[in-house]
């Protein structure tokens, strides 16, 4: 038998010191809530350039929190960010994701208008009261619909937008145009990111409440 | 209404057509089976350093893709990738994922025993003789179970084994140490990998054939 390490919380502590040391003075650039979230975007990356990448705006970390703390809904434009994300730490705050790209209705009227199934689930999702925070992992085409659909003031505010689609093609550009609405949010600059970025930003702010509530 | 594209189809062309170009001399490093694999993974983290780093050993592509051919399942060390992957092109090729940390059974077993769930999860699916498949995607545990099981003759060999734990301690060394069993593999070298991508790779393999089908 091998003499690897077995037991899963030794794994995580030693992997978080050894990023905490790798990082080293770019650290700085982070506060008390908002390291525990950069870490662990490298954790699950293991790609230290998105400590440059990753950029939080107008208090977005304490929003998400007190909208958490509330109990809220949560959107993701993939079904892997909802699989990706802890239903044990979610339900300890009566919060839950959902997503529904894979939604008969919203498959078949996708088909009809010629567009992404992630504009036509982020147009019934923005219609929900409860959904407060918005994880954007894939589509760039769903974070300008959801920027749009704020601006035409059809939906409440978000307590967070998460908007992280990575690719080449719209991807940097849907990320810097969201900016312009002034809200909470949080994002990573460029083409990178994806649906184990948006779980770990979440994972990264959900993990500081349930520590500190003691569960 | 902004003038950004909303066509699936063309977002994905134009990637692949970007990735291509920037790529450069690089592609030359890849066969005409490899080289789509690379470019998808590089599709989904919008990573070049892939390129450089993804390792194809003892034809693991038409290893794969014969296994596909039959019919085949796939155990996965992530419900993520799970979830990930296209049930409707695996469904072509009569095919399927599963993966079992979340099974009870195994989560009971695993805190009795003080070993990771991916540790037991493995000892069962390597015991089905229709799994042809793994893709391990987070747990370097997993990884370093399998290759004790194919050691002791406990399990057939499988028809391909794609080893991309990400993270900082143990990852790197366990898709090191599956390389000496000499079986078809795909790897990432180093710390990268994770979910999406394990789900890239063999996406890269599914769609060549899906296409080659002309379905």
């Amino acid at each position: 038998m091998s003499t690897y390490i077995k037991v899963p919380q030794d794994i995580e502590k030693r992997s978080f010191e050894i990023i905490g040391e790798e990082l080293g003075e770019k650290r700085e650039k982070f506060d008390e809530k908002t390291l525990p979230i950069a870490k662990r975007v490298i954790h699950t990356t293991a790609d230290f350039e998105y400590a440059d990448l990753i950029e939080f705006q107008n208090g977005a970390v304490d929003s998400a929190m007190e909208a958490l703390q509330n109990g809220c809904k949560i959107y993701c434009d993939t079904n892997m960010i909802v699989n990706g994300l802890s239903k044990l730490v979610l339900g300890k705050f009566n919060s839950s994701a959902y997503c529904l790209v894979s939604d008969e209705e919203v498959i078949k009227e996708a088909k009809e208008r010629g567009v992404t199934r992630s504009i036509v689930g982020m147009e019934k999702a923005g219609k929900d009261r409860d959904t407060k925070i918005f994880l954007i992992g894939n589509a760039p085409t769903a974070l300008y619909q959801l920027k749009e659909m704020i601006e035409r003031g059809e939906i409440e505010k978000p307590a967070l937008v998460v908007g992280v689609p990575v690719g080449f093609v719209g991807a940097a550009e849907s990320k810097e145009a969201f900016k312009e609405l002034g809200l909470p949010y949080i994002t990573i600059n460029g083409r990178k990111g994806g649906s184990t970025v948006a779980v770990s930003i979440l994972h990264g702010i959900l993990y500081q409440m349930y520590k500190r509530e003691g569960f």
